[in-house]
Parts: C-alpha cells; sequence; structure tokens
C-alpha cells in the first residue's frame, strides 16, 4: 500500500491543510472506523456525530466544518469530489500487465494496439479493433464489428456482442451485455416474425455500464449513449435508443426503443420509459416513475406512491376505487343545494 | 454484400413493383438515411415528411402511399412484414462454419447432429443432445439433460444450466439463463429450508429469449414456453409457469411462480403478475401493471400511472392521502342537507 | 435412481406411516401426475381435487388429511417442510468428482481446499481461498480477494468480481455478479467523476443468490448479506447495503445504496428501496412497493395498484386527476351549506 503525507495530498489535489503534513495516510476510510491512518472525509451533515468522534489521519470537509473535526483537515469546497480524487489516488484500479492469457483466444484479424490485457478464457473474433490499454477481463467475449477505445476495462464476463463501438476509458461490468438484438417482431399469418436488427451500439467516451445491463443494437441505425453517461446494474436501453451525454440511470431503469433521453438527466431506480418519445436535457425523473410521453421542459418528474402500513394502503385503495361513487354523491349535494337555493 | 435488383425482389416477395426493375439494393435503411442502393419501408405515419424526401433505392409501401414517394415502390398490404423478410434475405445472420472451437469442451457423451457450431470456450456436458445446424456462441454453457432443436442459436454466454428442452430455430440471447433453480423455499425452526428443485425447462419452436433474461425449472413439472413466444431482456419467468403459444413480453416482465398465460398475449415492459393465476388468451397488459389476480375475459388491462411534474404529482399524492377527510365532509354535507330538507 | 421403502422414511423423518411399509418410492411428482413409485405431498387446500384422486405410492399429509387420502400417508405436522426434506434425499444435487478440469485456470497463489470441483473454462485468479467441496460451475469466474466457504456451489457463469466473502452452503446460481463496483459518482465541471469503490461484499452461510442477480461491494465498508438469506432472481443490491439474516427477496427487488433490512423480513417481488433508509426486522413488504423511509414497526406494508380493465382504469385515473376539482367543489358545497344555516 502507497502512503501518503498530508503535504504531499495538499499540494496534489489543491486544499488547504489544517494539520501536520508529515502524517501520512495509505487508504480511504468511514468517519466511523477509520484510524490514524485512515483518510475519510465529512459531505453529508447526517454523519456529524461521527465528525466528532473520528479517529481518521485526516478528514476532507469544508471550511465551516474544519473547527468541530478532532484531527487534520483537508479543506475542499466539495469535500466529497476531492474525496473520490484522492481515493482514485490512493486505492488505483488494479491493471494487470499486457499480455493475452494462454486460455484467451484471439481471432488472427483481430486487431490490439499495445498494453492490451487479455485474461483467461476471454474471446476476441475477427474484425475487432482494440485500443491501447484495454482490460479485457476473464470470459468477456467481444464479437465481430467492435472497436474498444484507449483504455477501457470491460470486466468478467461481460459480452459485446457485435457491431459495438465504445469510447476511450469506458467501464463496462461483469454480465453486461451490449449489442444484443432488439426486440423487433412484426405479426404474420402463422405468428410472430422476427425483424432483422442491422444496426449497431455506438458508445462515447468515459462511459460506466453496470453489472448485467442490456443495451441492445439499433433496428436500422445505432443506439446511442453519448460522452460520460453512468447506468447502474440490470438497466435495459432498447434498440434505437439515445442517452445523451452525462446522464446517469440507477438500478433497473428501462428504456424502450427509439426513445431519446437528453443530456445531465437523472434517472432514478426502477424509472421506465415507453417507447418513441423524446426527453429534453436536465430532466429528473423519480425512482419507479413510469414515463409515457415527451417531456420538453427541464424540471422534476416523478409518478410513484409509497408504500404504507397495509391496512392503511388497502383502505386508500378501497377509497380510491370508490372515488366514483363520492364523484356522484357530490353532484348530487350540488343539485339538491341548488334546488334549496 | 449481396446486391438485389428491384425486379428480383418485387417476384421473391409477391409486391407489384413501381420503377425500374434492373434498380439494385444491397442493404436497408431508414427513410431519412437511405441512399440509392438501400431499401426502406413506410409503415407509420409519424415518418411521412421523411418518405417525402427519401432518396432510398426503394420503399417498401402500402398501394395508398405509393403516389407520394419520390423513388421506387414495392407495394406490399402490409409493409413491415414485407421489410422484415427482404431485410432477412439481404442481412442473413451470419453462420460459421460447422466445427467445434479447440477451446471448446464437449463431453464424450454428448451428442451432436451434423453441422453444428461450437466456439471458443463453449461447454456442452454430458446427456445432452444438440440438433442439426445449431449454433453454440463462445463461453456458451449447456448443463447435463439438456436438448437443443435444430437450427437454434445461443449466443455469447447464454446458459443452459440443466434438463432444458429446446425446440428447433429458437434464439437464446446473450447472457440468458434457462433451467435456473426456482425460488423454493420453506421455513424451519432453524431458518430457510431448499426445497429441491427437480422440473425442468420445456420450450417449443421458434422461441426468442432476450439478453439476461431468466427463465427456472420447474418444481416438480416443468416450466414450459410455448411456440412462438418472444421474450425480451431482463424478463423474469418463475417455476412452473406457462407462457402460451405466440405471446409476447416486453423487457423487465416478471411472472411470479406457477402463473399460466395464455396465447397470443402481449405483456407491456416492466409488468408484474403474482403467482399462480391463470390469463386467458388474447390479453393485453399495459406497462408497469401488476396482475393480481386471474384474468378470464380477453382485451386489455392495466393499472400504471404516469409521471407528471414532481410538484403536480406530489399535490395529487396529497389530495389521494386525504381521501378519507374527503369522503367524510361528503358525508357531513349529505347528513346537513337531508337535515335542511 | 435410490428406491427408498416408506417404512425407511417414515423412521428417517419421524413421520406416523399409513399404510405398507414395503412400499418404496424413487422420486418426488405432484399429485396430478405422480405414479405408484412417486411421493408427492399436499399442504394446499386448493388441491384437495387431486387429492382424492392421486394414484402417488404416498402422500406427505396433515393428521387431519389423512382419512381422505386413497393412498398411504407419511403424517406430517408441516408436510411441506417434510416434503422439501425429503425430496432432498430423493434427489440429492449432483455433485462431480473432485478436480480441476483442464480448460479450468487456476492461479498459482489461490488456496483450493480438499474436494473442489472447478468446471471447464473458469477461472480462479490469485489471492483467493476456496474451502472443502465447493463446486466451481463452468464458465465461473472468481477474482481476487475472494473467499469461499465449504460446500458452496458456484453455478456456471456466475462471477465473483473480487473482494467477495462467501460463507459456507452457499448457493449462487448462474450469471449472478457478485463484487461489481456500487454506483459512486460525484459532478464536476466536466461531467461525473466515478468515486472508487473499495469494499467488499460479506456473505454468511447458507446463503441462495438467484440467476442474473447483482450484489455490489460496498464504497469502502462491505455490502452484508447475513446468514440464510434467500435472494431470487434479477434482484439488485446496492453497495453497502445491509440484508438481514433469513430474510427472502423475490425476484426483481431492487435496494438501492446503504440500506439496511432487518432480520426475517419477507420482500415481494419488484419492491422497491430508496436508499439509506432502515427496515426493522419482521417486515413484510408487497409486491411492486416502493418503500421510500424508515420502517420501525413490525408488520405488513404495500402500495401498488393492482390492474383492472383497461377502460376502468382509464375512468379511474381520470377521476384520480379530477380529485382537485373534486375536494373544491366539496367546499363550495360547504360554504354554501354553512351559508344556509
Amino acid at each position: 500500500m502507497l502512503a501518503r503525507t498530508l503535504g504531499e495530498l495538499a499540494v496534489q489535489f489543491g486544499c488547504e491543510l489544517i494539520g501536520d503534513p508529515e502524517v501520512s495516510v495509505t487508504r480511504v476510510a468511514t468517519l466511523s472506523n477509520a484510524g490514524s491512518g485512515d483518510l475519510s472525509f465529512f459531505a453529508n451533515k447526517n454523519y456529524r456525530d461521527a465528525l466528532l468522534t473520528t479517529r481518521a489521519g485526516v478528514v476532507v470537509a469544508r471550511q465551516e466544518d474544519a473547527d468541530t473535526c478532532p484531527v487534520p483537515v483537508l479543506v475542499s469546497e466539495d469535500p466529497y469530489l476531492t474525496y473520490a480524487y484522492i481515493a482514485a489516488s490512493l486505492h488505483p484500479s488494479p491493471l494487470p500487465d499486457a499480455g493475452i492469457h494462454e486460455s484467451a483466444t484471439v481471432a488472427a484479424s483481430a486487431n490490439l494496439a499495445a498494453g492490451v490485457h487479455v485474461s483467461a478464457n476471454a474471446f476476441i473474433d475477427g474484425d475487432v479493433d482494440i485500443g491501447e490499454n484495454v482490460y479485457v477481463g476473464p470470459g468477456v467475449v467481444i464479437g465481430p464489428g467492435c472497436r474498444v477505445g484507449a483504455e477501457s476495462r470491460l470486466l468478467a464476463n461481460a459480452t459485446l456482442v457485435r457491431d459495438v463501438v465504445l469510447g476511450a476509458r469506458c467501464i463496462v461490468h461483469s454480465g453486461a451485455v451490449l449489442g444484443s438484438d432488439g426486440f423487433g417482431n412484426t405479426m404474420s399469418e402463422s405468428g410472430w416474425v422476427k425483424v432483422p436488427q442491422v444496426g449497431g451500439v455506438c458508445i462515447g467516451n468515459d462511459v460506466e455500464i453496470g453489472a448485467n445491463t442490456t443495451v441492445d443494437r439499433g433496428a436500422i441505425d445505432d443506439t446511442t449513449i453519448e460522452d460520460g453517461v453512468r447506468i447502474d446494474n440490470l438497466v435495459q436501453i432498447g434498440h434505437n435508443v439515445r442517452v445523451g451525454a452525462h446522464t446517469a440511470m440507477a438500478a433497473c431503469v428501462a428504456v424502450s426503443g427509439s426513445t431519446s433521453i437528453g443530456k445531465r438527466c437523472m434517472i432514478g431506480g426502477r424509472a421506465g420509459f415507453v417507447g418513441h418519445i423524446t426527453i429534453c436535457d436536465d430532466v429528473l425523473i423519480g425512482g419507479a416513475a413510469v414515463v409515457s410521453k415527451d417531456i420538453t421542459e427541464p424540471g422534476a418528474y416523478s409518478g410513484a406512491f409509497m408504500a404504507e402500513k397495509d391496512r392503511d394502503w388497502k383502505r386508500r385503495v378501497a377509497r380510491f376505487r370508490r372515488l366514483g361513487d363520492l364523484a356522484e354523491r357530490v353532484t348530487a349535494l350540488e343539485k339538491s343545494t341548488k334546488g334549496d337555493s
């Protein structure tokens, strides 16, 4: 483990240091669990009690919180962001040496740049380009027509089915499937006929795709995910979808085919989008909401009920189901009241 | 790429051709992006503007739309279906040569028919039958007791755990898991006890199963998916479920154990079904709906709210939570009005 | 197949036998399909008709139901639990011989105890400990820092990304991904910055994890799943989540980061939990409910509407959207009625 002095960290990450610059830390820890060799951060007021009693070697915190911190402080206007940078420097992603594991299979016509690591039992098909320093994890499959940008990382058992173009510095987590056929079927007299899916998937730079997430290839044109998008686990992205730059999607979101989502949107977990709609930039969608039509105005949208005690919920649902009766009773009252006047 | 003349296509697919039969096309494209060597189609009125300005080599369209098309037309009563057939002929599924990749493992007692392709790092266990011209993708695992019908295709990293019988011409997409244990547990004094899952999965002909979808084996009898069913990505099919012939399920649907879904149903994305219920034939379920009891009458069913601006939704929910108050106020009014009369 | 006499089963599983102790059975079957060599059970009154006409070799049933059973009975106070035990003895999990398949890759520094089976194309990285009699299925990947307890089973194509500690007698089903990065991002001026995820996953004994389920590693401390937990397919467990002992989660549940769920909870399918909340022990959550705040009292909670005929549902939603109008009309009536008095 790499030890860094607080003085070095202050210089490298542009923070004022309150405390001894010779103290050193080797890893990150939570305020509660940190010891003298650990760096922690304070960004959420809910953890103030933990701050007051922390035994961390140093805490990244705002100026205004420095006084109440019992240990050295690295002062930052955005402690969580500064923490993210320092944590990345203390815990660098382990990158194995370049080379192709003897159990991996790489087609003769695949083109691998310098520094590529191909792990055990990976398979890289023909007509594939792999950029510099790409990490291809164990069991990963990269099908024909795929391009992977420099320094991207494909974790164990991820699959790029075919015609997937991935930018630089992307991360595709384990079990994710990119480039599978979209759900295109049309009915004939003898049943469903598959509509060939001949488009690809085009993914920008600095995109992260979660574990067991699926991104379908386009029906004709490409499915597109722009730069800097963050997608969590078990998300479904249908064919021809566009996800705008720097949009983030929490787990279990489902986006139906041909829907376009703008830039810098934030989509809560389990939200769903019907197909063929357009969501503008800078939209927030609440968890579990169902988006059924275009959104043309930035802002927050939601549509889910929250769980309650079962008997309370059942009572509410019963009242909801009697709303028609209630409305009729109000109408009757209105008539009778009018009759009165 | 294969070039086909419009004359040939007209004959093969039974369309009237309006235009030069010697013109040829090599691939499909959207109305907007098509060039002179591309075939496109017009089936959705929303794309009329694109039709009027298309530069496609030919467009598959209805007779009534032929006049407004600036390029040659292949006339069809169902342009999307005709497009699907032509697209399949222009873009045939690439089928690699028969043979077993040297990195694949096939148990000595597995039985492979002629024309089977087994890709890199695939594993086929003993007591397995693979039909003619089956494609087994890289990393695919086929466990004991499985049967795969002729011309089926198992894409990269799909898993048939055990006792899965798959018909002919099926497609199982990457990451799908068929034949995993159902969720069977019963409580004892010392915690949950696993109920052994000893049934299999029985899948008909011409079935397509999406990426990262899971279909559990039956607890005792088989889980059954009938001919021609189409299942999208990330769908969960519990143990002992039956899905009737030609039913289609969009992504992220969840069907709990022992539920039976009829033939020709269409299930919207993220819909859910509780266990042990029966849905008749020809039912449409809206996206995100929760189906909690038997459906005995064909038709459309739904049950989801749609997202709105967050402040509007919050107001609605607040009113919903005061429904009890409102009902009491109406009752009070009714009493006082009666008192008046 | 192993034949067991009813006399042996009665002794081994502590049941009174009503019938001939020399009769033998070899497997389990449903009441409807069982033949004379099969064991079945009767625990759910809905199947009484099937009981009355069953041709099973023996039925596990309660004393009170024994009289109406036309075939021998093994009497049990909890027939489903007794059935589970007997089924496990009649259908033992097939455990292949110890050994490492020649196509598997095991790092020199991995430590494998006696009796471990490593299947085809599996990969076990360095700094890994595998306990006695563990089954590692084909295509399984076990990354650095993982520990797998004795007699656990990792099914085909499951992935333990890194730093996953799994107890004894666990089952991880195919396609499950444990130890993938949590969804930690923070915004900078140039877009999302990844927050390094350096915690692990800590899983107790006797835990079962469903197919294609994802359990993220902690951001700093570990994600924790306690003893005896049962998790179905396609479930998402976010970083830093705790799932208390003997809790069961049905398919497609999503638990956001840092949420703590108590012991012995039962979570219905497709339920969701927002992040950073605490659910006490002994809570039941209905299917598809969204849990948005702490639950401090044991009991049942729910929050989903159930599907109806589409026209009825649309009418209800329309009324719901006019609730504000209705409330105003009631207020107007109240004023006018007051005016009357």
